[in-house]
């Protein structure tokens, strides 16, 4: 049995792991914005990319490396997406690189911010050749990759295999849109010392999205530079197959939850249990239409115990259902059971005791088979319409 | 040939058909909230519904009906959707015509207003016996039909199908919820005087759905009590088949347009063409993800020329599309053509000036075909947060 404790620190709590953020006059206000992961012996890699059509010029320049490419060196800049920017985009990349100064093998980039703008090559250039390839500095890293992100987003795990023996896995992501069916960029980039064999890593990584990353974003409704990556540099010697997964999951798992909880302005996390559906993609396609939903959101922005609200989005998914076995619950406040309506005044009050949390779950019994999934949300308001108005300047 | 030309006036301008609307005591700040659509003769009557597989009791109770059942009266209260209410709530629908003192065959009932909550016979019953069949009182009926809805929506037009003989239709309809992939309901009551085929009344309506009231929502994420009404009393004794079908679109997308307009605060009503696709499925497709994108509703209300979002949203779309085909404008000005950002600071002025007009186009040509659609929709910004959070008080 293999025991899994979250440590202190970045990803560069990993022994061969280097990583450091700047600020190269990207951000009009001196914030970060361009940071590296660097590692001293070459790592295997495998990513993740979103589903948009238009996939940003980082993500094509990723995929033109052979099969198998081993790296050492990631470059990430916010404020500029270099999507939309065609060939000249990827041009862009390489001109970066073959300019750099430090040493590095198959250089990985990853591009968050506006899009339809070209990339500025000349800052960013400079800016990474001021980069000490020693550095330990996760929280400048971690703060360059923010965009529209309230609080910076990262985790540590030791995972015990067996006594003595261990890795780490962590993690450091930038997300903050996931408040909505989204085209706001999600990054996150992962880091393990675990003597994973190279054809595990990309079913790790799949397995894991699944109830992590995916749970809070809609399916194919993604941004064009969405990215997950895992780097492994072997160098802890130890691995266990369950235990990485799991970790793994555990790893992408924290940095979904965070980016809820960072739902631009958002203020309570809710989790969408879609239970006893007919089948595992009608629970998901409810569970998403609720954590998706307009009217829903900003129902809990108002902690309106408005069920109509949750009943009608169901119904709208189009999922086999029926009023006669439907039951919805906020965490265990019962509002409406298999056709009957039980909101009275009490009722109502404990209701919206729950919704004044800032955790709750709001729990949808179908009743039209045994499958289940949950979907993570959060509410809408006037803070989503600040940030996202004028997001460009 | 046919002409059509719109004149004054509410439903009540047909010869044969009366309306009213009172404060029965549902909304608390004392506007109306029921209604009535009387006709001194039995009318055809067609309808289409909502997809949302909670049909509400209304919609239940007139599809227990004969098929071919005539009527001449229809009763119509806000603020309470009797939605989610089972069995109880149609047999509420039955009891209150059952004590309905008023001489009426076949009462058709809708609702509007919020979901889960039982029906107050009692008050809408002492309300409609107080109804003097014989008003003429449109704005009445169509501000007892309003919940969200900043203004009252109506239209009435006369088609003259050759000289000295000529037949109205026009509506009354409520709804502004369709700034977003929408549970706002839409309610549309149209009657006319042309002696239009029972058969051809249907096809009549779904043949305009697809370009008006389908234009302004996503498919299948409907309210529990959308409901198009068609009444037709044939007292006109003049029918002509296209000018009636052109007829009856026009009045429909006249609502449309009102309720797109009209969007829960939404100042902006945006026309997005998507032209050149490779399927009319595939227009659609991304013409609707356009108009129901989080963020580019708020960057509309930002009056930012994000162009950046308007691309990623068509590749979310997953319809088949490439950055070299593609080609974006706000109006008449071109800010990316085919993998060339041509965004400098004169195009960005002159973008920034369309997006300050109320009404205005986003056209992105897909360049893989030759099949278009025109979805419509709105800005979102903090009027509408305001609305949703606290509908129910």
């Amino acid at each position: 049995m293999f025991s899994i404790f979250p440590i202190k620190g970045y990803i560069d709590q990993i022994d061969g792991f280097y990583c450091a953020g700047i600020h190269a006059g990207l951000k009009p206000n001196g914030n970060n914005d361009l940071g590296f992961i660097y590692a001293d012996t070459l790592c295997d890699v495998e990513a993740v990319f979103t589903r948009n059509k238009f996939q940003a010029a980082p993500l094509k320049h990723y995929q033109a490396y052979e099969k198998g490419f081993k790296t050492n060196f990631v470059l990430i800049n916010s404020k500029n997406a270099n999507a939309m920017t065609g060939q000249k985009g990827i041009d862009n990349i390489n001109r970066l690189f073959a300019a750099l100064k430090h040493d590095v093998t198959n250089p990985i980039m990853s591009s968050t911010g506006v899009i339809g703008n070209p990339l500025p090559v000349e800052k960013i250039l400079a800016g990474a050749n001021s980069f000490d390839l020693t550095s330990k500095d996760g929280e400048g890293l971690s703060k360059a990759i923010m965009t529209t992100d309230a609080y910076s987003k990262h985790c540590m795990y030791e995972v015990e295999v067996e006594k003595g023996k261990s890795f780490k896995i962590g993690a450091v992501a930038k997300g903050a849109g996931m408040i909505n069916p989204n085209l706001a960029t999600m990054l996150c980039f992962i880091t393990t010392d675990a003597n994973v064999p190279k054809e595990d890593m990309k079913p790790a990584l799949e397995a894991a999205m699944h109830t992590t990353f995916n749970a809070i974003s809609v399916d194919g409704d993604t941004s064009t530079n969405d990215t997950v990556l895992l780097l492994a540099n072997k160098k802890s010697g130890v691995y266990a197959k369950e235990a990485f997964f799991e970790a793994l999951r555990m790893v992408m798992h924290d940095m979904a939850m965070l980016m809820v909880a960072d739902g631009e302005g958002a203020k309570k996390a809710v989790a969408f249990e879609v239970i006893n559906a007919k089948t595992e993609q009608e629970a998901q396609t409810a569970a998403k239409a609720l954590s998706n939903s307009l009217l829903v959101k900003t129902a809990l922005f108002g902690e309106d115990p408005n069920f109509g609200r949750i009943a009608s989005t169901i119904g709208a998914s189009e999922i086999t259902c029926s009023e006669d076995t439907l039951v919805i619950s906020y965490n265990d406040v019962v509002v409406f059971e298999k056709g009957e309506i039980l909101f009275n005044k009490e009722v109502e009050a404990q209701a919206g005791e729950v919704l004044k949390k800032e955790q709750y779950k709001i729990i949808c019994d179908i009743g039209q088979g045994e499958a289940s999934y949950t979907a993570y949300g959060c509410d809408l308001g006037y803070k989503y319409v600040e940030i996202n108005a004028d997001y460009r300047t």
